[in-house]
C-alpha cells in the first residue's frame, strides 16, 4: 500500500516502456515487507540533467535505476561513485543519500557473475571471450578480470571499441593476459555474449562461429528473451555446458536491494 | 503491476507524511484496470519550482496533485488553469498534457459539495455561514456562491483574510448577499466548518458558539479525522441535521480520476 511515508525508487530511461525492473523489484518489495515502490520515469536526453537535480531535491527519494542512454550522465552527475561504476564510467545504480548526495554503483558486472556464471566459480581460472564491447560487454569484462579468469579476450565489430575496452582492463588488471579476439576459439573455453545477436533469432547472426564451438568450451548468453538464443541453441547441439542470460536480472535486483540499504 | 507502460501521477506536498490521496486513489485505479499509480513526492518550499518543471519534462507523468503549500504556487506555474482554479488563486490537481503543457483546476469546494452537501442540494437557498477562510474555506465559499446559497457569511480570526474572500466572491456573484460573519447565528441556517477546530477534540474551542446553535441550522465539519468533531456532536445534541466531512475526499478522488481523463 502506497502512503505517505513509502520510500520513493525512480527507474529512468529512455524509452521506458520496455523496462522491467518494476515488475520485478516491486513484488520483491512486497515480499520482504518494505514500504517502498519503485515507478518508471521516462525523461528526454536532453532533459536528464534537469531530472536529476530533482531528483536530488525529491526528499522522499530514496535512489534511481538508470538504463539506457543514461549511465554515462548518472556516472557524470553523481557525487560520489563507486569503484565498479568508476572502471566503466557509467552508473546503473544510484543511492539517494538523506542529505540529497546521489551515490552511484554499477551492478552490471556483478549481476551477470551473480545471476550467470554462479558467483564467478564458473569461470574462474578460464581462458574467456566476451564477443561485444557496449555497456554490456564492458561491464562483464571488468567482472570477469575480477573474478579471476587466466586470459580475456574481447570481440566487436567496432575495433576501436575493442582497444578502449582492452586498454582499460589491461590497466586495471596490469598482470592479466588481455587482447582481442583470436582468430578462433582454440585459444578459448568461455564465451559470453554481450552483443543484441539473439534477440531476433531468426533474422540475427551467431556471435561466433558456430562450427568452431567444442564442447569443452561454456557457453553464456546475456539475452533474456528467447531463453534460449540460437548461440545456446548451437552450444547445446555441440554438446556445450551453458548459462542463460534469463538469471541476470533476477540477481541484479537482489543486489539493487541490498545497494539501497534494505 | 507497474510495468514500462504505467501512467504515472504525483502527490506533492510539504510535509508529505500524513497526505491520503495515494492510498485512496490506487486501489481505484486497480478497481478500474486502469494501468496508473500515484506516489508521494516531498518537496521543499524552495524547491517546488525545479520539481514543477522536471514534473512538465516527465514524459510518462499523467498529472500531479497538489497540496499545502504548494496550491497557489502550482496556480502561478500553470500553462492553462480553469476558472475554479482563477476564482482561488489556487489548484489542487493538474493534468499533463503530452506536450508537457500543464493545465490547472481546483476541486476542493466541488468535492465539498459532492462528497458532504449532496452535490449541493443540500445548500442550495440557505444562508451559509463557513467558518475558515484559509484555502478551504475559500473553495468551500466559491462553490456554496456556485451552488446558489441565499445568503454566504464568512468568518476567520484574521480579519483580512474575511475582508479578501468577500470581496472576491461579492465579484465574482456580484447579486448574492455575502458579507462577514453576524454576531450571532440567528440569520444563518447552514454552518461550515472550514477551521482545524476540531482536530484537536479535547483542547480545541469549537468554531462557532455552541449555545447558539438551532435545530433547522444544517451543520457541516470538512474535518475527516475524528469523524464526530465536537461542533459536530453539539449540533447532534442540538437536533440538528449534520454532514460529516469523510466522504469530501472521497469524492474529490472521483473528481480527480475523472480530470486525469480516466
Amino acid at each position: 500500500m502506497i502512503s505517505g511515508t513509502t520510500k520513493i525508487f525512480y527507474m529512468v530511461a529512455h524509452p521506458i516502456h520496455h523496462v522491467r525492473t518494476p515488475e520485478i523489484i516491486n513484488p520483491l518489495f512486497r515480499k520482504r515487507d518494505l514500504n517502498a515502490v519503485m515507478v518508471p520515469i521516462h525523461l528526454s536526453r536532453e532533459d536528464f540533467k534537469l531530472g536529476w537535480e530533482a531528483m536530488k531535491r525529491t526528499r522522499n527519494l530514496g535512489g534511481v535505476v538508470v538504463s539506457v542512454p543514461f549511465k554515462e550522465r548518472a556516472f557524470d552527475l553523481a557525487d560520489e561513485v563507486e569503484a565498479s561504476a568508476g572502471e566503466l564510467g557509467a552508473a546503473n545504480v544510484v543511492r539517494r543519500e538523506e542529505d540529497g548526495r546521489m551515490i552511484a554503483t554499477n551492478l552490471d558486472g556483478r549481476g551477470f557473475l551473480d545471476g550467470v556464471l554462479n558467483g564467478g566459480t564458473d569461470a574462474r581460472g578460464r581462458d574467456a571471450l566476451v564477443v561485444g564491447a557496449g555497456g554490456a560487454g564492458k561491464a562483464i569484462a571488468f567482472a570477469l578480470a575480477k573474478c579471476g579468469v587466466r586470459s580475456l579476450r574481447v570481440d566487436d565489430v567496432e575495433a576501436a571499441r575493442v582497444e578502449d575496452l582492452v586498454g582499460r582492463v589491461q590497466t586495471a588488471y596490469p598482470a592479466l593476459n588481455v587482447g582481442k579476439a583470436p582468430a578462433d576459439l582454440s585459444s578459448i573455453n568461455l564465451v559470453v555474449n554481450a552483443t543484441p545477436c539473439g534477440l531476433n533469432p531468426d533474422s540475427d547472426p551467431l556471435p561466433v562461429d558456430g562450427s568452431k564451438l567444442r564442447s569443452d568450451i561454456l557457453v553464456a548468453d546475456i539475452i533474456m528473451k528467447p531463453r534460449e538464443t540460437p548461440l545456446l541453441k548451437a552450444a547445446i547441439a555441440t554438446g556445450c555446458d551453458i548459462r542463460y542470460g534469463a538469471g541476470m536480472l533476477d540477481a541484479q535486483i537482489d543486489l539493487m536491494v541490498a545497494y539501497f540499504g534494505y
